[in-house]
């Protein structure tokens, strides 16, 4: 079985202990759209890592993962509530929860996804509980800070390299820290052993964003899924927008912040960009960052004691970094 | 001192409290409105009831129960949002979250303060952690369904009154119970005696709701620092409402549900309303209700075996049940 059809099957495992979790309970204007929500999908990357950890370690063999499961639905509340601050109406082509039902419905569904996802962290007792539940609060308040931080941002032209990448630390990669951090601690492994998860996770989830940045305008589009380039026409505050601000000069820079910062971009528009980046060596700044975090997160793999079989975990970092949109 | 006394005092030191516990952090677009949310303040009942019940069973002394805190936290999160959810701009006479700030402040300062509810909960590892953990969680759990089934009313004509008390029971009461079992559970007693204070709990709960029901229509308008009737006017599923559908009869309950679905009602058709709950004993039917869970929440206090010191908790409830707004 190639490690594609690996992640597939795990991705389908997830599905069902999903479904088999959710019950559409009442009263249905609750229920309904928090199921809906979750239904919509994803890669389930996050509760797949945590699970390649937990078995790492050799944590017992479980039928069912609560907490991996608990991380899913922690991302998906983020995603309901994200996807009204930023007025979005589809996710991976279904409407989203306030435009299939109406705002407060929205809302109401956010909170009720965290809710659940406590109680389904709490269907295991672990012997250290009171750790799983503490690297999963931080989590949840560190993503509440990093989508904080990009919302700052949406209104400030200067953001710095660092300011951008402790936004992506905290909105992206703190979540893959939580669900690295949590399967070693199911798998009740040394505070020294659960802390390199999270390293690997933190370089795993900043290389993971800087390359969501870089295949905005550089993925063949019929893959992307979305619209290219629209990273530029929304005028986000992306890795390659903070080293554009950095290296580019004169006219070339004022022409950008003209195309960034108005409302939407015409196609020539986000050739034009896409030129200017690929001319002032943006893009191969991009790909240097990315390959400096994917070694920082290699490197952390070595550091794991190779008494543990670390193939699937060498797999998965491959194959997430290797992909083309 | 008297009792009012003692709970202002109660107040300010829960406040103090916050205050030293929420730190301005940055992104100050997630810490500031969050902040201010839980300032704009309240009588801080829930962390008050839980240390009553805390001291009542002996816990030891401690100088902050956090637990308390993380109650009064998870409640402003149910605040800033029911507020957007509800449309309402001004609460205890502050503009709200999502009005001084925006919409997509409102959403992610709630969630924060969820965070940070969680937060607090783990700052102290109490014996039956676990346990604390759970019944915190059942209630975020239940107030968001109380919220639902509130929403689905809004759109109902017929809503009986078991799903009207299930309702309130969730919305308000369920606060109540996890405050009162939180206390109990912190002083480490008996499972009998933490679900004695939640049947507490949760006739206190049900008892204030339908009085809250009560003093809207006929509560001092200026004592009640809103307007007269807000609930008629925005077409509340009350108890009055409830019980009104089910004993007002012909043209008179046809004139009823006319003012109450219209949008909006004037000031002589709020009195003709409060005339309808008078002369057909909706009124009655409501006091009666009240003193009914009133005895269940005395019943209950009297159950606590008379070791323990129960004045405070007998001043608190009697207290609660004779405001007059």
């Amino acid at each position: 079985m190639n490690f594609k059809d690996k992640l597939d099957s795990y991705q389908k495992k997830i599905n069902k202990q999903l479904d088999e979790l959710l019950v559409h309970d009442k009263p249905e204007v609750l229920y309904d759209p928090a199921i809906y929500a979750v239904n919509i999908g994803g890669k389930r990357l996050r509760p797949i890592v945590s699970e390649i950890f937990y078995r790492l370690f050799n944590g017992e063999n479980k039928e069912v993962l609560y907490p991996a499961l608990a991380i899913e639905l922690l991302h998906n509340f983020t995603l309901v509530h994200d996807d009204i601050m930023d007025n979005d109406s589809l996710r991976r082509g279904k409407e989203t929860v306030h435009v299939k039902w109406d705002l407060a419905t929205g809302i109401l569904a956010g909170d009720g996804i965290i809710g659940l996802a406590y109680k389904t962290l709490m269907k295991d007792k672990f012997d250290r509980f009171t750790d799983i539940m503490e690297i999963f609060t931080d989590g949840v308040v560190e993503v509440c800070e990093g989508q904080g931080f990009d919302k700052e941002f949406e209104t400030r032209n200067d953001v710095t390299y660092d300011e951008y990448i402790n936004m992506i630390y905290k909105k992206t990669a703190a979540l893959l820290v939580l669900s690295c951090k949590m399967g070693a601690c199911c798998a009740n492994v040394s505070d020294e052993l659960i802390n390199l998860t999270g390293e690997y996770g933190k370089s795993l989830g900043i290389a993971f964003q800087i390359q969501d940045d870089y295949l905005d305008i550089c993925a063949d589009e019929k893959l992307l899924g979305k619209t290219y380039g629209s990273d530029v026409q929304e005028g986000k505050k992306t890795f390659l927008y903070v080293k554009a601000i950095e290296l580019l000069k004169g006219d070339v820079l004022k022409k950008y912040l003209e195309i960034i910062d108005k409302d939407g971009a015409t196609r020539e528009e986000i050739l034009l960009v896409k030129d200017m980046y690929e001319k002032y060596g943006i893009l191969d700044v991009a790909k240097e960052e990315i390959e400096r975090y994917v070694s920082i997160a290699r490197d952390v793999i070595k550091r794991i004691p190779d008494t543990y079989d670390k193939n699937e975990l060498i797999e998965f970092t491959e194959y997430l970094l290797n992909r083309k949109y």
